[in-house]
């Protein structure tokens, strides 16, 4: 790695820029006065707080679209940080700041290979794109849904899509997530009748009514995965019960919950599945469903093949396929039809203080993400 | 009731006396100004801070003591009582007053029995003696319990015992208990392993683990009860997990439950069948146990008849005998081999705002009281 290297350059000028989410802090017009040398059409689409970008380079099909996202999560203490996380700081082959793997490392990884092959190839076929938003670590609400709302209500469709989310694990390139479990998540009270514990014919204990319903929960089957997903889990995070007094049965019970599920099971059928439970063993309750995401996948295909040869050709890696972890704005842009695959740096500091990004994988993922353009959309015969 | 009843101008004089617990405010001294009028020998036992009595009027077996507390609850949102809580009031027939129930009447009552009954049986049979603490509401260390270990290490038996503590619950004398289950509880801590609900495999969640426990707790059959008591029963009272966050599981559980139990069962007996179902369920826990009282019971004898005999003469009702609700200071009083029963004024208001008591079940109370002692110490032969 050169201290020359353009892609850790701009990755810095991107992390001095103290986009703690909804911002956007100027990075998107620092990506836009790039874009619009390259020849791309922009589109500024602020919705509420949230800044998004829509840029395309050419008007044919098939599309080829970058996605990703220039806000950051908070730093947590920042005395805890061994350098100011938004002053990108060079140690050791590291690139230390808040963003640097989640995910302005990628943003200017996309730029540079984007750079190199348009000067190599001004004439590619195809179109090509980015989608970018400023909210992807917050409410999700006015970011990369309401940009496909957008492009869909003109019929502008993405053909393949590589969101810049950090997926490898130890050594870049070596996980893409091809698709992603759904999460549906509810919060149930169940309602019993408060009293002493010395009267307990006067009492419904709402804790005793839910803890068979919680333990047959636990313990269910929900399917048994696939050849792309895990089998769908069942975790309860939250459970608050009780006045404090240790002499008074309480009147409710609260309890969080949360799915991730595959593709074997719809949302509406855990929901069922779980009324019939809850049906069984308490009198009164009410759940509160929120469906943060339905699980999506991306075969294997061309998006696929040209990922999985560009990071061969690159690094010498074999690559495998994964849908674990949490969820990303894929889960948005690959219902569309889109083939969606993330690729992005390691993810092993994201989110935590000292975020850092191995400065030489910068290089690596740009002649990556480059190759896989040239794969798509060769030169015009 | 006249406004002239000996028995309601003392329980006033009593209520104004501000003894939120563990203060005495004075009551036990305007005891013991009449009962040395009485003849009664009188010892005062302060321990910490609580103040207790003990009087005595003979040396003979056997021995008749009246217990009870001067102390009270607090009185709550004071705006909330339709009299001042500390200036008894007379309204239709009711004394109002913090202390009323319970159970600064039960005392008056003892007091003007005593001064009737010695007045016309001077030369009685056997000793009478009242025991009274200041902390009965309090957490009971230093009260009635450390007067009973000053008996004991002495040698001094108390042969039968009427608790004044307001056992009534329509009408006076309709209910009186001769017994109270014992009560055990405990803080149950479950430890499991933290993470993020996205990864399953790397959790182990401490709800999932307790719920199926908690479910077999709750519908175990402990035993059946036996002619004095009820089953013994189990009830969960709080339940608490969660780092607030909806996508982490958390690392640790806290449940705090009790039992009410019979004479069926012991304590080390519950907390055995305990131990064999968490440990059927749940990898890493602990619990803190406290045993407030075993179970007690006075069977149907000498003091039970009497009691029951007197009820009849004085308000024509046959008494129930239960051993339900809450414990009581007669837990420490009943393992002596002591004869003990409860009984007092009507309960519906006790512990709340506006505690009153009928001003004429104060009078028949105190006719009981007299009644019992002429039953059960009568006039030398
Ligand atoms: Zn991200
Ligand atoms: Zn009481």
């Amino acid at each position: 790695m050169s201290i020359q290297s353009p892609t850790v350059e701009l990755t810095k000028e991107l992390i001095s820029r103290q986009s703690v989410t909804p911002e956007d802090a100027g990075c998107q017009e620092l990506m836009i006065s790039k874009l619009e040398a390259l020849g791309f059409t922009i589109e500024r689409l602020v919705f509420e707080d949230t800044t998004n970008l829509w840029a395309r380079r050419g008007t044919q099909a098939p599309l080829f679209c970058f996605a990703g996202h220039t806000d950051v999560v908070p730093t947590g203490p920042a005395e805890q940080w061994t350098f100011p996380p938004f002053e990108p700081t060079l140690s050791q082959g590291y690139l230390y700041g808040r963003g640097a793997a989640d995910m302005k490392g990628s943003i200017a990884a996309f730029m540079t290979a984007l750079e190199r092959f348009i000067d190599h190839h001004p004439d590619h076929s195809g179109s090509i794109a980015l989608l970018i938003t400023s909210d992807e670590e917050g409410p999700f609400i006015n970011g990369t849904t309401r940009v496909i709302d957008h492009l869909e209500a003109r019929n502008e469709k993405i053909d393949w899509c590589i969101v810049g989310e950090p997926s490898s694990t130890n050594l870049v390139g070596d996980i893409i997530k091809n698709g992603r479990r759904g999460s549906l998540s509810g919060k149930l009270k169940v309602t019993g009748i408060q009293g002493h514990v010395a009267y307990p014919h006067l009492v419904r204990n709402p804790i005793h009514e839910v803890a068979p319903a919680l333990a047959t929960l636990a313990s269910t089957e929900w399917d048994k995965g696939n050849e792309f997903f895990p089998p769908t889990s069942f975790q309860i995070s939250n459970i608050h019960s009780g006045t404090g007094a240790t002499n008074v049965v309480p009147g409710d019970i609260v309890v969080d919950f949360n799915f991730r599920f595959s593709t074997e099971v719809t949302a509406d059928q855990l929901k069922e599945r779980v009324t019939k439970i809850l049906d069984q063993h308490t009198t009164e309750w009410n759940i509160d469903w929120i469906l943060s995401g339905n699980p999506f996948i991306t075969a294997e295909g061309s998006l696929v093949n040209a990922v999985q040869a560009s990071i061969l050709d690159i690094t010498g890696r074999e690559t495998e396929l994964s849908t674990s972890g949490g969820t990303s704005d894929g889960r948005f842009i690959a219902p569309t039809g889109a083939q969606v695959v993330e690729l992005g740096p390691v993810n092993a500091t994201i989110h935590k203080v000292n975020e850092c990004v191995k400065a030489s994988d910068l290089d690596l993922l740009s002649d990556i993400y480059e190759n896989v353009l040239a794969r798509l959309l060769p030169k015009t015969v």
